[in-house]
Order: C-alpha cells, then structure tokens, then sequence
C-alpha cells in the first residue's frame, strides 16, 4: 500500500501530528472523518491533509473522507510507532523528571528504561514509576544491556555535547536534546534539537498578522 | 524588502529553526554563510532553506552566500522577535518550573511575568527568578494590568482546557500548551499544542529508514 517516494519530514511531523485527534476520534466511535476536519483538529488546510496522506497510498473516498481505524493503522504502519521504543534519558532536573513522567511518552510506545545524572546526590534516587538514576558511567553498559535506541537529553547546556559524546560510544541511534542549545550533527547518529522557542516564534508571527490583519 | 505573499507555517518555522546557528555564527565573527552550510545547521536541505528565505527578498548573493547580519536582523523583524514578548503560565509542576528557567526564552526575548497554580500549597512561593506563585482567580486581573500576551499551560491534561478558558476570557492572545492533551481551537485565541512524542516520532521513522537503507 505504501508508496517508495522520498517523505518530506515536515510530512513525517504532520503525520503524527494527525494520528493524535484521530485516536479520540476513534474512541468516540467515529468510522469516518475528512480532510477539512482533520485539518481544522491540526490546525494545518486541507489541502496539505490530502496531500500529506497521498504520499501513502489511496486511504480517503472522494466527497466522504477517511476511514479512521485504517487510516490509523497505517499511520503507526508508517512511524513505525507500532512497536515499543526504548528511551534513556540524562539529566533529571524539573525538565527531565518532567519528561519521565510525561504521560505521552508511555501512550506512544516510548519507554524510559533508564536515568542518569552527574549529580552525586541524585544518584541512587528513585523516580515516580521506579527508575533509578545511575550515574555516567553506566551509559554505555546500559544502553547495551537494556538496548536502548533513544537518548534524551536534559542537562544544563554546557554538558549537552559531553553526554552526547557518551551516548554516541555507548551505540545509541537517535538522540533528542532538549538542553538548551543546538547539538552538531554526527554521521553514525541520528540528533534532533527541541527548542520551544522556535514554537513560541510561530505563534508570536501569527500574533503579529491578526494585529495587521485587524481580526 | 518583505514581499506580502502569504507564508507556509512550516516557513516560518524553519525560519525561526535559522536564526539559532545564524546567531552563534555571527558571534564567531563570520560574515558570510552558504544556504549549504545553513542546511547543514538544521538538517535540512539547501534548496529548501533558498526557497524559504526568497520569501523575504534577496539576501543572497548567487555562488557567495548570505550575509549573516543582514539575514539575521531580516529574520528577526519577519518574525517580530526583535521586542519582548510577555508571558504567563499556569502549572508549576516539573515542566512548569523547567519552562520558567529555561535559559532560551529570556534570550529570545520571551519573558514569564506571571504564574499560576491550583494547588494552594504552591500559592505564594517564590520561584528561582523571582516570580511569585498566583492562583487561578489572578489570571484575570494579571493578564490585563501585566499586558500579558502568551499563555503556556504545564497543568495535568483534565486542567487544560478550563485553564485555556480562564486565559481566553482575560483576553490573551495566543496559548501555548504543554499539557498531554490537544486543546481545542478558538477563534478569538491562537491555540498551539507542543507534543514532545510528535518529534519522537519523526526521529523513530528515521531510525528505521536507516535501518532498512543497511546504514
């Protein structure tokens, strides 16, 4: 069903982002669900919606919309977010014990198998749900043994690249930092920074228009 | 130098993802960047960054590159982050407390002047910065005498939505939320949804490409 072109990844992001109103849609027992709707839930236009999924092979009926169940399936087909993920994640300050115990994660098939810290006095505590932070040098020998496929990254930014490093030698795949400040690209990893500010630049642009538009 | 066509949200966003090396850059002193080595930066491609930025006129000189200054200060009028923006927040929880000294906003000209919480054990703390926790009956009256333009919700997901409500009859104007719950959108408010697993995704669809491609 699955078409071979190359995907943008801003379509990779809309994707996901569409599966979320489509799981409540789904839990309200809703069978079907177009394209104007979906776009209003995401806040993109419908054209996108359309073109977005037509990467994916012919799901929608012309004038009736989607079947949500199998859109859905093919979704998760697609993010690979069918299958459990196995997360490991540095820096348990207020944003990382945050993320830990971020319902979403567990939801979408991310799981936090383990924790570390440089600070003495956090190692050996236990987090809500029971991890326990351990400290650097058990990054790589955990990563292996636990096969952990994702590193996050919440740390102050100045020890960001050190523990990026780290993850690095010990095998990870992906890294997804949130320390405030752009990690470098490595060849044998893939590195995505999250900035909330980049968000909160978008919104204040289209804060912007509205006062200009007069609405 | 603006043109006046109507620019994509994922533009914008990537945009704002530009300035961030574009600023170290021009701290380093460098003058000159390729729309190459930018695309670099960001990890996406090059034709993309020269589509996005031909939006906003002519910056670049063909075969040379951009001039980082003329870039940067033409980057930041589009997206009006060349003044302060003022925000309030309701939840102090991990996330919350996280967001409130997370160094990038006061950076980017994003400053908190208030926060909220329910929990009456929080009320009247004073958070490291020095903000005073307030309790929901003030996001009225603050949002006003405060000119409060953005509110970021951090509650728990069946708090979010009557936090928005309170937000939107102050008369904020855009909401950022936090929360592990897609809030629904109004007219009168720009509302946008931060969903870390929306990212997750992107990178676990990259993992597996990788994967399949036997690199």
């Amino acid at each position: 069903m699955m078409k071979e072109a190359k995907i943008p990844d801003a379509t990779i992001e809309r994707i996901s982002l569409y599966s979320r109103p489509l799981e409540r849609i789904l839990e309200r027992g809703v069978a079907v669900v177009s394209s104007e709707q979906l776009a209003r839930f995401c806040r993109v236009n419908p054209a996108q919606v359309r073109k977005d999924l037509s990467y994916f092979g012919e799901f929608g009926v012309r004038g009736i919309g989607y079947n949500v169940r199998d859109l859905l399936r093919e979704i998760k087909k697609i993010l690979v977010s069918d299958r459990e993920w196995r997360l490991g994640i540095v820096g348990l300050g207020n944003l990382g014990k945050a993320l830990v115990q971020h319902e979403n994660f567990l939801n979408r098939g991310y799981e936090f198998v383990a924790a570390f810290d440089v600070d003495p006095a956090k190692i050996g505590f236990r987090l809500p749900g029971g991890l326990v932070i351990e400290p650097p040098s058990k990054i790589q020998p955990l990563t292996r043994s636990l096969a952990i496929e994702v590193g996050l990254i919440a740390t102050p930014p100045e020890e960001a690249e050190g523990v990026a490093n780290l993850l690095v030698h010990a095998g990870i795949k992906a890294i997804l930092n949130f320390a405030p400040t752009q990690l470098r690209q490595r060849k044998c990893c893939l590195v995505e920074n999250v900035d909330f500010t980049v968000t909160l630049d978008n919104l204040a642009y289209h804060v912007n228009q509205r006062v200009k538009e007069g609405s």
